[in-house]
């Protein structure tokens, strides 16, 4: 039903928008937002939400359901969603973990994150391991260092891989003095797949037989990429993810997005989208720090982080994009410190909304607004029906 | 679940009565409506989405939906609804298709509308093949004359046909220049239909080929009638439609409703309820000029079009049907002239209703209701309960 047409959409995506009272007002409601409420008073407002009702998402499936998929349908593994975020990029040929340093003494776990080794050493330790240990088997091997103990690995085969070759159990044995478990595979097409991780575990326990404390590894979250049909094939746009953060570009590029690499803030995001505004017609746009600072239970630092987006709002809105989508991929209470299931308020400015109807955008008045609550799934084909890239359904 | 009992159900269906706001107001806001507004004050008031967010119907599915079938389940073929328009009866024997006049010359369509022949002209070419060609192989072929250059056409087998039957290509080649494209098959079924219309498109060139414009036909939107479950097998009810024009009438023909010839206005349309109310106890009335005004864009048209079904409404009020329903199939913004995917206010009035929550009957108004914003396909067994026709589900 998607059709083709020279309209320009901008999906701004802040992270963790949606908040809980501190005082009787949200973050969202303290912040200063004089941009953002004109905004959303003549704009269709309502809030949406990410996967169902208490459903709490993670990074992947909160994106996902913005990009117009179901994010049930549509799963993404711990171990890539990891490696997204590591930057590394992701193949059908591969199959991705994410890893532990821990230590080991006569075949047991006695430190399951090897002492919280520091970032610095525990990157020295990858490094080595990415030198020296570059093929198993079929299988080419690709490290990427993480924070303290934990790293990425991708195993990548020489074919695409079946959808459940991932399938495969952890090797962490969530408790100390027990002994590493094996890569069990869980599927017929992970067979190969465990046995290959079941010697790279051996080969890096090899490397690593010197180190006082990172001496062997844990594995958990196997899996390989899903599966799923283009942002272009699905809704017919030629769309570039903008974000700074590697897992938000990596979720976009699972879908097939344009992900160029971005340093800086939202100004630098801004400058960016200016910049490529007439070589593509769909714009992801990622607003990161809202929710590290819910995520920190820091209430006044959210609130101040909207704000600075308020002030940088019109620069976006003077493009006149033909929609533009403001919204986030979850909630981050700072009173909860964490993701939450609440809805997220939505803002979609078009030429063809009621409007008048909310008078500042908030969680409470995006309660009274047009679009209602509804699931996130449904932004992306409301977005191009706003456009006009969506055909008559029946005669 | 349904059960049985003397209770009546008006539906009123105010074609395309959604809109967006001009100056500040909607269509529905600026028209003088103070019946419907009194009404809406001490009913049960929401917006109903016909097909899904952001989905624009055609009329069909925007009247599946409020007839309480999922449109996406039950799809109308565009031969089938153009059939319909033009006052044909469709079984399950017939593949219907719609025809334009076309001009070819040495094996290449030079015009594909014939020059926009008059009506007046199409309509006699059209009855002259009516006469001439009454059966090609084992079908029964069924003229019906439309607008220009346009008429359908019914190929009437012997037998039922199977669903698929009517799964064939257009023969329009959309451009100029081009030769007609053959009939092609898309199904195993389809293929002894596709050589019936093979051997239509040729008997029919040897009768035009004096014409100067319309010496040949492209046929377009192949179909047959959807297998619908009967409104009475459904919901147990015995329904009249009351529909001056012949699309929504044959509509209604699709779920088995009564649909005797009606002509004149909306005045005519309430004689006609009063005159028939006792002989059935379900009523769909559709008042069809809403439409008309907003297709064309014409504001205050639309707007005087729906003040002029608000003083008739005391007229139905009158008859105190145990539950009134006044909605629309889909909106119709002059702004847009033509259907869009917006939400479209509905009004159910019955004793069981909370009430006292909307000041007046409006897309802003109905936001706040009790009835929220909700699939089409909910009203009728929303009406059902209303009227004590559903059982309770589970002890």
């Amino acid at each position: 039903m998607v059709q083709q047409n020279s309209t320009k959409i901008v999906l701004v995506v802040l992270d963790g928008l949606g908040g809980l009272p501190l005082r009787g007002k949200t973050e969202l409601e303290a912040a200063d937002t004089p941009n953002l409420d004109a905004l959303a008073r003549e704009s269709a407002c309502g809030l949406h939400l990410p996967v169902g009702w208490g459903i709490t998402p993670g990074s992947g499936p909160g994106h996902l359901g913005l990009f117009g998929y179901d994010p049930v349908e549509y799963q993404i593994g711990r171990g890539v969603l990891e490696a997204l975020g590591l930057g590394l990029e992701i193949t059908r040929r591969d199959v991705a973990v994410r890893c532990n340093y821990a230590t080991v003494r006569d075949g047991v776990v006695i430190d399951r994150r090897a002492g919280r080794i520091p970032t610095e050493q525990s990157r020295r330790i990858t490094e080595k391991l990415g030198r020296e240990i570059k093929r198993i088997d079929h299988a080419d091997l690709v490290f990427a260092p993480g924070m303290e103990h934990r790293f990425a690995l991708l195993m990548r085969f020489s074919e695409p891989l079946d959808p459940a070759a991932g399938m495969i159990g952890d090797t962490d044995p969530q408790k100390e003095g027990m002994p590493p478990l094996s890569p069990e595979p869980l599927s017929e097409s992970a067979r190969n797949v465990a046995d290959v991780a079941e010697r790279v575990i051996k080969k890096i326990g090899e490397v690593l037989k010197a180190e006082e404390k990172a001496n062997s590894i844990l594995m958990r979250g196997f899996s390989s990429m899903p599966h799923i049909p283009t942002f272009q094939a699905s809704f017919g746009l030629n769309a570039l993810a903008i974000a700074t953060y590697p897992m938000y570009r990596g979720l976009a590029r699972l879908v097939g997005m344009s992900t160029p690499a971005l340093e800086g803030g939202v100004e630098e995001e801004i400058a960016f989208l200016k910049q490529r505004y007439h070589e593509h017609d769909f714009f992801f746009l990622h607003v990161k720090k809202i929710d590290s600072y819910g995520e920190d239970g820091n209430f006044e630092g959210k609130a101040a982080r909207i704000a600075e987006f308020d002030r940088l709002l019109p620069e976006i809105v003077s493009l006149r994009p033909d929609v533009l989508v403001i919204t986030g991929d979850h909630s981050t209470p700072a009173l909860m410190k964490g993701h939450s299931w609440h809805p997220v308020p939505l803002i979609m400015k078009s030429p063809y909304v009621l409007g008048g109807v909310c008078s500042s955008f908030s969680e409470r008045e995006c309660l009274k607004g047009e679009l209602g609550v509804f699931p996130a799934v449904h932004i992306l084909p409301l977005a191009l029906a706003n456009a006009g890239r969506l055909k008559k359904f029946g005669a």
